[in-house]
């Protein structure tokens, strides 16, 4: 029946039940001195460990320290001042929830507040979304809502399924850095709809940043309803158990201690210098040999758990933007990553799953397992099971299929999705990802790239600006993009112009005009 | 500022008004002779899918033909029969929801139906839902619901948020073979729920299933309210614009005929012989190039628009289920595929997009425009540029960022969400993956693989159910599961019965019960 051998499962079975946690590698290719040849390089990646959770700098671009090991057990943090700020935010955090939900704060027209709309993208959104998601119910003290992107008409659906609601909607504006462009945009457009709905938006929002950002003094100025802090040594990718996502799951009603509890024991076992005691440098291993260090090999990532489908999302973040890097420690160009998608089971297995079983060996399945089909008993729908019985049968099924093809899967098992084992999910990932990182030497904290994105859609901003501007000084004139680009001596910006000006026609938010050409190349613009 | 030239872009841009589509194909890399020496083959290729598009047994699997370009033009369709049965189908299909929107049908206390709960999965749930979430807008005349896996806490959920609404909720059940596990499962447990709140079922429930399959037995039996056929010549993943897709949607209150004009126009399009002139066959010969024929690069899919935020999952299953096959049409080895994941921008700038611009050049991007920003005008937010200028701006930054960094890209441009659209991109698509799939010479109409997970599933279920049996015939007795292989003669199987026992005793349906034993290994199974 199993493909793969019941002493070789018993050998390497991960089990912590204190943790709520198994994890089977059995499934994966790897030689059995496999671990011992890893043990010295692991001792020196303890070590590295050791320092970064003592404070080290470890993200050199940006001089700071890594702190998210801190956020679920502040003893650790380097210094008594961070301790503090750590455990006082935790209660505030609290202290603020519960404000909101005994109607100590209400809003302006002294109603409850009811529902949460966080504004946040990236590292500001998928923690929450992820969590609330997973832990939500229809029993939870309120709902969330997210505006994740600067896509307008994205926005507008969301007000209007707020609409009649606005008033008891509390807004949460994330942004670290405080200077977003999508966040800003979003807490302006929210500005707008409130203004629309003669309700005052500072009476309805509350900001979650660093000290003295852009979003710092907008919330302080305006006076909102209240500030948490983000600190400089949470990445944004693993900000979820800070204020980041704390604050959305607190108001949801989710238990954060137990959250907390949660990554703070998995982070004790991954803390074990034995590999096989440490779930985390058993999932960075096995990464490591499959992709033979090179990102040679994509991670698949099945949930068989409805609530869990949001779960590659998040890891997406947290693995491609950790491990996608252009160059090592030190310097050289190593062009390392290792894709991440997924969705959950058994659905995939009707879709994607063929080609996972036959089509090229370039991944790795990780399946997560649930135990606890549901709150109650279940009725016997035929042959002898339950709805959870297929569940089952089918993630077995899929995996013996997977086994039988000569495909590598492992499998991680937790009895239920608490806001405890989601605590120890993602612990285990941001340790596993921290090790794998130092496993083939690269920079896990930084992320240069999305500077250049940045500086390329600022690009594309001025393009247009320039482009406005002399069409409103030569109104009524019309002109092609290649005659643009000349005006404006801007070499080889004709195609960024022709897309800037196809937009700008489709919207007349600035009141460009079209006169048809010959062709589409020789469309000429113009206002009036 | 753009990093490639003017001409390649003019030379190269695809573009039909009447289709309301651009594709942009300069950001990718192929010599200028491609199209020539590509073009002895694609006539072939024309030449087989002109064939296919007459009625030839393509999927030869299942000696099938492939129908599904008949369903918006059913003038093509190779026999009268067919043709009519098409046209008869879509006025029934109208009819029906006009019956059901206008209270001519109604539930059994006389109310009209407000919402739509559609249970399927895989090919009989992907393409409904991202349709529906593509043009759903708060003025829908009923909300979709979907149950789309076997999971108890996702149905529990879904259940709930319906509970007081059960009465006016309409069921589909879709299944093609009508024996699919996980949707019979969710059909059963609705049922349940539905009688559990004394409501009769069949009074709440329509079929869309092959004549004669189990489902349609038992919709006949119960004398559900209404079934609508599924033709064998239409496969799973290319359903959308069957019964499939059309009868939840005209329910929704999308405009059907919009989307059907749009896949027509689509096609019509797409048998243009010169490839420059066909936009699926600029798609399928840019996927050749870019992957070497042999799935060598992952194909990132990013709209930038929330709308379409579901379209890497529809394009999943219709890509990698279609590709993904272990022998060719010869029956060589060949492990052909094509991996597709993605979720939307700019939201995916802040997750994995700094390994795109950093990590392995393993993948190309596939971007996906809406020029349209929303329905009225924006206000501008800072920098003389609105919310949607940010938008695009972001897909042109990273468009272009990407490029400096050596990676390939292909634009897609739309002017709207639009049933229309989404009826172009859809035929798009489909074709695409057609034209691919005799590049590469498998065959894109089967999907052998999914039996084989079937047939394992059904050997975890045939398990447990042994050990239970013999469990209930052997009462009070205790067995771990070496013990429990040996008795029931299964070799090689204590893995398999490991795992089953875990979930057993983690939920009480089957009343298992544990001694706990020196390691898990030697926990002690037991029915009282």
């Amino acid at each position: 029946m199993s493909e793969t051998s019941w002493p070789k499962f018993k050998t390497y079975l991960y089990a912590d039940p204190e943790s709520d946690l198994m994890i089977d590698i059995s499934r994966m290719i790897f030689p059995e001195d496999f671990f011992s040849r890893m043990a010295p390089q692991m001792e020196k990646i303890y070590a590295q460990i050791d320092l970064l959770e003592k404070g080290a700098i470890a993200n050199l671009d940006e001089n700071r320290r890594v702190g998210h090991y801190w956020l679920r057990n502040p003893e650790l943090a380097p210094n008594p001042e961070i301790s503090q700020a750590i455990q006082e935010n935790l209660a505030n955090i609290k202290a603020f929830a519960h404000q909101i939900h005994n109607g100590e704060i209400r809003n302006e027209n002294g109603a409850l507040f009811k529902n949460i709309l966080l504004i946040g993208i990236g590292g500001s959104c998928l923690g929450p979304q992820f969590v609330s998601d997973a832990l939500g119910t229809n029993e939870d003290r309120m709902q969330l809502f997210f505006i994740d992107n600067t896509d307008p008409e994205g926005m507008d659906q969301i007000f209007k399924r707020l609409e009649s609601e606005l008033d008891t909607t509390l807004c949460i504006v994330i942004s670290k850095s405080g200077g977003t462009l999508e966040t800003r945009n979003g807490m302006l457009e929210a500005k707008n709809v409130y203004q629309e709905n003669n309700l005052d938006f500072s009476k309805h929002a509350i900001s979650i940043t660093q000290e003295d950002s852009k979003l710092d003094h907008v919330s302080q100025t305006e006076g909102w309803l209240k500030s948490f802090p983000m600190w400089d040594w949470v990445g944004g990718r693993t900000s979820v158990l800070s204020s980041v996502g704390l604050v959305g799951l607190a108001l949801q009603g989710v238990e954060i201690e137990s959250l907390l509890a949660g990554a703070r024991r998995c982070d004790e076992k991954t803390r074990e210098v034995a590999a096989d005691h440490n779930p985390a440098a058993l999932l960075a291993l096995m990464w490591y040999k499959a992709t033979e260090g090179k990102g040679g090999k994509q991670m698949v990532i099945l949930p068989y758990k409805d609530r869990l489908v949001l779960f590659s999302k998040y890891l997406q973040q947290l693995l491609m933007e950790s491990l996608g890097k252009e160059k090592d420690l030190e310097g050289r160009i190593v062009h390392q990553g290792l894709v991440v998608f997924g969705n959950k089971g058994s659905t995939d297995q009707h879709s994607y799953v063929q080609q996972l079983l036959e089509g090229p060996n370039n991944f790795f399945v990780t399946f997560i397992e649930v135990l606890k089909d549901r709150a109650k008993l279940s009725p016997i729908l035929a042959d002898n099971s339950t709805c959870g019985d297929y569940l089952q049968a089918s993630l077995l099924g899929t995996r013996n299929a997977l086994t039988l093809k000569g495909r590598e899967s492992i499998t991680i098992t937790i009895s239920e999705v608490t806001p405890f084992t989601i605590g120890v999910l993602i612990g285990l990932f941001e340790r596993a990802v921290s090790i794998y990182a130092l496993l083939v030497n690269i920079n896990a904290y930084n992320q240069p790239a999305v500077e250049m994105g940045k500086m390329c859609t600022g690009e594309a901003i001025t393009l247009k600006n320039l482009a406005l501007d002399f069409l409103r000084e030569n109104r009524g004139q019309k002109f092609t993009v290649e005659q643009l680009a000349q005006q404006l001596k801007c070499i080889n910006a004709e195609e960024t112009l022709f897309k800037l000006f196809v937009h700008l026609c489709a919207n007349q938010d600035h009141s460009v005009q079209i006169q048809k050409g010959k062709s589409i190349f020789e469309d000429q613009y113009f206002i009036e």
